[in-house]
């Protein structure tokens, strides 16, 4: 677990997880325009990022948000996957492509202007976050895509990291050497922050040659264990999107290993978008155990960590457990589940606070909790996060023997300033 | 719709709407006690009311929450719908009696003693609310019974009314003449507030007669459409409770009307509710239209008015449309059900902000939505609701003929306030 003392300290940690593996190179392009939406013209300010393949892979896979009213680049994203083979994605920030005349020949245009210029008979993903309901600057976009490909290296994804930005608080970069190659992701979001910027992206890189069959067999179970277990503010973006590439240079032993360390990729990623969210003073982790299936688990984590009143108290320091048990019980009831009180245990930071059916919180442990949870608080307004401590809320239901763990932040003033007046 | 300039004259309008329909008598008695669970003792006040019917009846009917971990008062008033006969209901503030070593038997002492001491055979409900965890001050609640019973009167439910708030920011007071009789209705909560003390409870009197199976028929889907289509925090209190009791003194003419007029009242009563949270700023009315089902059509109304970043958006007066379609699609898609986004429709206090697939906002509506949605607002800190206006956000899905209205609540600064610094 880091400890991060410096913003400094933090950038230079992500620096060192940032070298591409084989047969990647990135690039980034910055660049003003005028939004047509606004009758006072300001210049607004636009990224490009590029991740191409140095040679077109059959070898990828993509997840994408469930959301009913998806984005045009998430629309375009899954007709892709039954292409043979594609060459990389291009990313923007600032305008998210949703739901405005002509998207989504906007975003087809531009893509297609990118693989002429890179004489590419295989497609790019378009990939876009930002305001819900702007057009895309598509003519500044494409006049920008010279420069941009002028730049492509296989060194780093630092700088695409942060290209993707909109609101995030920092960068967000996980790697890990696997066999003889590496994995490295990079991930932009989530919802915490602002609402019309809030997808999540997340852009996964290896040279580990995992076959397409078995790369999209792997990614979405290990997606729907990671990024589908935080939960923010319970609400999912029209743009989520997860892609994974690989350029098949280093051999693979076993995909099962590599299922494993690409799961732990996601799950520190993950965490690190939770803790990403500017408002957020406390990660917290929920861990439920001795359910019936991991869909219970699951769902009853998800009930815990969406409850406001579990939101505000821990965001007060309050091992308030009354409140976590009426979330549960709602959470029950509402499902119609019978469950019996007695065989409940609930534990906040290793203490037990709830067993036997009844409350086991007395003045001495209260105090002690409250200590942990602002040992565990942190503030990441600088642009770094702190350290990487975590609220735990351990809940064991005495029905079976799934297990789910899922992760949430706190609600803050800072998260109602940044959500309601962000436009005003 | 009430204009309210002062606390004086919203007062003297509840005061207008307090009078017991005939058979009725209630009593309010408060006392000091020192809970056993502090270290150091400071006394706390307590009230306990009493509405009791001057002959039992045996035409009452009770819906209780549907929590998981129900309150010991809950679990006992379930039992007492068996009964043949009850008297009446006797409620506390302060302590929920939720969790605690023997609380089933504390309130049947209480109750049990009460009856005997009134040389009533048929029992009375108990009724808590407030802190859980805490056990009930048994000896001084019995003490305090018979002072209670001195005060009884057939005037008016204005005292119990306040007797039963806990941090509610006032009293909640409905009534209806009807027929040759009337219907009167008081309620506390609910969960904005103080979650320990987030208890809904709700009582009605009249004095109309309704056989026991009439009113039991037509009790639970009165409550289902309107006390449960309220969503405040989106949880469900541990002791939620609504009782009715009739006296029987005055003839019925038309079951159908009643149920028209009980459902009035417990609409009125339950925006009282929502109106009545110390961090409430706007009053939410979503109303969903053009949809399948009802359950479909009242679903997506509490996605919508759950969702952080809906009632962030009008807690800022700001009409983010993106931000509801967002929310939107994340119900439809969690629950996989296909919705045309061309045939959707969204307005917002009237102005219409989304259609035929498209966003219709421009600057100058924008600003004339946002104008409305602050003279929507309101602070009701100084103990009464300034008015009674509400932000109108109205949803066509194209999809069928059904339709449904939920209300909810804004989240604000001083939700955060409330919920996270209470213990502190």
């Amino acid at each position: 677990m880091n400890n991060f003392e410096t913003k400094e300290k933090y950038l230079t940690v992500l620096k060192g997880r940032s070298a591409l593996p084989g047969g990647f190179k990135t690039a980034v392009q910055t660049f003003e325009f005028f939004p047509s939406e606004r009758e006072v013209k300001e210049a607004v300010k636009m990224n490009i990022a590029l991740i191409e393949l140095e040679e077109p892979t059959e070898a990828f896979a993509g997840v994408f948000t469930a959301n009913a009213f998806p984005g045009y680049p998430v629309e375009i994203g899954r007709d892709l996957l039954s292409e043979e083979k594609v060459s990389g994605v291009l990313i923007n920030n600032k305008i998210s492509n949703v739901r405005c005349a002509n998207g989504r020949e906007t975003a087809l245009n531009i893509t297609e202007s990118l693989a002429l210029g890179r004489q590419r008979k295989h497609p790019y993903f378009p990939s876009s976050t930002g305001i819900i309901g702007w057009k895309l600057p598509e003519k500044e976009m494409i006049e920008n895509l010279k420069p941009l490909t002028e730049k492509l290296k296989s060194d780093q994804i630092f700088s695409a990291a942060q290209a993707i930005m909109t609101t995030d608080a920092f960068p967000k970069i996980r790697s890990m050497k696997f066999e003889g190659g590496s994995i490295c992701a990079i991930a932009k979001g989530a919802g915490m922050i602002e609402p019309n910027m809030a997808t999540m992206l997340v852009f996964i890189l290896t040279d580990i040659d995992i076959k397409r069959e078995e790369l999209r067999a792997i990614f979405s179970p290990v997606i729907d264990r990671t990024f589908n277990r935080i939960s923010i503010d319970s609400d999912q973006s029209t743009s989520d999107t997860a892609l994974i590439f690989s350029s098949g240079l280093k051999p693979c032993s076993s995909v099962a290993s590599f299922e494993a360390a690409l799961q732990s990729i996601c799950l520190s990623l993950s965490e690190d978008i939770v803790r990403n969210g500017e408002g957020t003073s406390h990660l917290i982790r929920v861990s439920v155990s001795e359910a019936e299936t991991i869909d219970e688990a699951t769902a009853l984590g998800k009930a815990l960590i969406n409850s406001p009143l579990t939101k505000t108290a821990i965001f007060g320091n309050d091992p308030n457990v009354g409140r976590f048990l009426q979330a549960m019980g709602a959470y029950f009831g509402k499902n119609g589940v019978y469950i019996n009180p007695e065989k409940v245990e609930i534990s906040l930071g290793g203490h037990i606070v709830y067993k036997d059916g009844v409350f086991t919180l007395d003045e001495e442990k209260e105090k002690k909790i409250s200590n942990y949870m602002k040992d565990c608080s942190f503030n990441n307004s600088e642009g770094f996060p702190p350290h990487e401590r975590s609220v735990d809320l351990n809940v064991k239901l005495g029905r079976g023997a799934c297990v789910s763990q899922v992760l949430g932040s706190d609600l803050t003033y800072d998260y109602l300033r940044e959500n309601a007046d962000y436009r005003t």
